[in-house]
């Protein structure tokens, strides 16, 4: 570094949230959020597959354990749309036409997939994104001192946004337009993630560049993080030129030591796969949704197919398919969500590895834009 | 500015063609090449429409009279594929299948737009993208101090390149993916534009944040230009931080007093829309290419309809009607190309005006990321 100046990535959010680096990092593995906040970032537990409050719990010990006091976040997922609350996952079952049935057991039968063995449930389970479950999870988080709150889909309703604040809880949401951000800061959330059309997961058709400076100006005076094709330092600095108080990275820890895919054949898959084999489709959940491309998500885009249904009776239709599949590591149905910064996901490192790059990128990158502006 | 500190944005290629700011406006309208050109950019006229020689020496001489001896560059459209070199016009339609042909006629007709009058020809020839046509224009160019030659689809010829090197212009080439790049820096071009999946145009699926950085990388050390999505001083600056040597701005323009539409119509459609309202298509050219959304582009994104040929058939099968709706301005089909950027194109201003709103927001910018880096 130039001038012993000392690495710092510093916004009003990230002073207001005690941390390091204005760097937040989501990931489904406990021990990857505990060691991105361990690293000087905020790490975000991804809720979503918790249906017990227990194993929430059980977790979020582990996390008081190996956080050294620092902060860390809590995403879960309430659907904005209540069309399924209050009715059982067998009315919604009901819902699933025959032919798409049909379609999956085919699909599967073609690439040879084993049934699951008796009395294995599929691992997805419908009940993660009805928002029962979601206020069972917040019950949980509200005994830790979980300092955010992120929901993927849809605003928070307006009591659980008051419950946050009460416990000193910011809330945040993701939005792939200006129009869902206005909507979101109107209900009430203090930051929007900004999530482009590259990111990983649900992801709109407007790009990051385009997204991030129109959501901040949408929503002025609060805060907005940068989310969707970053996984350098360049890249973020990139997304806070363009107005964001932080980054907000996914796809990035999938291929990080402490991250655990259950699948050797998967984490093979992301290291070898290009920022071209990614695919927005609606094939996981019935919303589109970033993730690699396979013959999967083929058979499902193909024109000459059923087609996915809507959210949520395509994810309670094709949970179990996707647990053989991953069971199975059926290589050319093997999939995950991931954005196209998958890309430069080319080697396992520690968390703490690939930290410390995205603080040496960001540190570079000023330099250079700094030359380049004559302030060098 | 903080510090009494001079707007600058130089890189080393910005230097190299004599440019005080590394701001690359790309545009189909001499006024607006010009300007940009005086305004301390750097101009490229976009010359596909030029069929006849005489027409692009004619606005060439205007160029020389309008820039103050300041540099701006010509951008050629060289297909790398030479299937149709050689073939007539008459050769090509013949190809053109019965039922796109009538395809074409009952959208009109659904859309009451009428027929041109007697003897007056389509604005739009495939000529114009033909490599001998291409050559004409390049005869004429060389006569010209152009310091830079663009070509927008493909590498140039080797022998294009050689006789540019010869008259010491630059050649640049325009990428949607690291692949492209790569294959451009071999056939041994000097600059590469990385176009990002958020321009307007003929654009691949990836987006700018993700592709700049991945085509620096692809082809160092040669200089990259960032295009797709950059609209503000603010995405320069993001641009730059991802590694580029500058920014490639085509959209922008087209709604700055200088350029003309020939359309009032049309101008009123770009300052409605939002970032939401184009779409990436292959209705234009039959390359997937992003525009305005409109219910042209849906008919032949429609998969009910017989969709759209390859190129170059494609772009000869709709020239007539393309002048017609345009001639007309029928409001429901009336489109153009343009980037997710077109959201921010709100009113008509010169292109000084533009240019300085750039200049000062990237100043913002840079003040921004280095208050955040701790270097105010």
């Amino acid at each position: 570094m130039p001038c012993g100046i000392l690495t710092a990535m510093e916004t009003e959010l990230s002073r207001k949230l005690g941390v390091e680096h204005a760097i937040f990092g989501f990931t489904p593995f406990p021990a990857v959020a505990a060691a991105i906040t361990r690293a000087g970032g905020f790490g975000v537990l991804g809720a979503v597959r918790y249906t017990a409050p227990d194993d929430l719990r059980r977790d979020l010990d582990w996390m008081q354990e190996h956080t050294d006091g620092k902060p860390y976040g809590l995403d879960v997922v309430m659907p904005a749309k209540k069309a399924v609350d209050g009715i059982g996952e067998a009315d919604i079952e009901a819902m699933i036409p025959a032919a798409h049935r049909a379609f999956v057991r085919d699909t599967l039968a073609k690439h040879h997939v084993p049934e699951l063995p008796e009395g294995e449930a599929s691992g997805w389970r419908i009940t993660g994104w009805m928002e029962q479950v979601a206020r069972s999870q917040l019950d949980v988080a509200f005994d830790y001192p979980v300092k955010l709150l992120a929901n993927a889909l849809g605003s928070p309703p307006a009591d659980v946004i008051a419950r946050a604040h009460a416990h000193g809880v910011l809330v945040a949401a993701l939005a792939g337009s200006a129009k869902h951000a206005r909507r979101h800061a109107e209900a009430g959330i203090d930051i929007v993630v900004a999530q482009g059309y590259e990111a990983g997961g649900h992801t709109g058709d407007i790009a990051t560049m385009v997204l991030v400076p129109e959501i901040v100006e949408a929503v002025a005076p609060l805060p907005v993080l940068a989310a969707g094709g970053i996984g350098s330092g360049e890249q973020i600095a990139a997304g806070l030129a363009l107005g964001a108080q932080g980054a907000w990275l996914g796809s990035l820890w999938l291929t990080t030591t402490e991250a655990d895919l259950h699948s050797r054949a998967l984490t093979e898959k992301l290291l070898a796969a290009g920022s071209g084999d990614t695919v927005r489709s609606r094939a996981l959940t019935g919303k589109p949704a970033r993730q690699l491309r396979t013959e999967w998500t083929d058979a499902w885009d193909d024109p000459d197919g059923p087609g996915p249904l809507p959210m949520p009776l395509q994810g309670l239709l094709v949970a179990e398919a996707v647990s053989r599949i991953q069971k199975y590591e059926v290589q050319a149905l093997l999939g995950t969500p991931v954005g196209q910064i998958v890309g430069r996901m080319n080697s396992e490192r520690s968390v703490r590895a690939v930290f410390d790059e995205l603080t040496a990128g960001f540190e570079r990158a000023i330099d250079r834009v700094n030359r380049i502006a004559g302030r060098a």
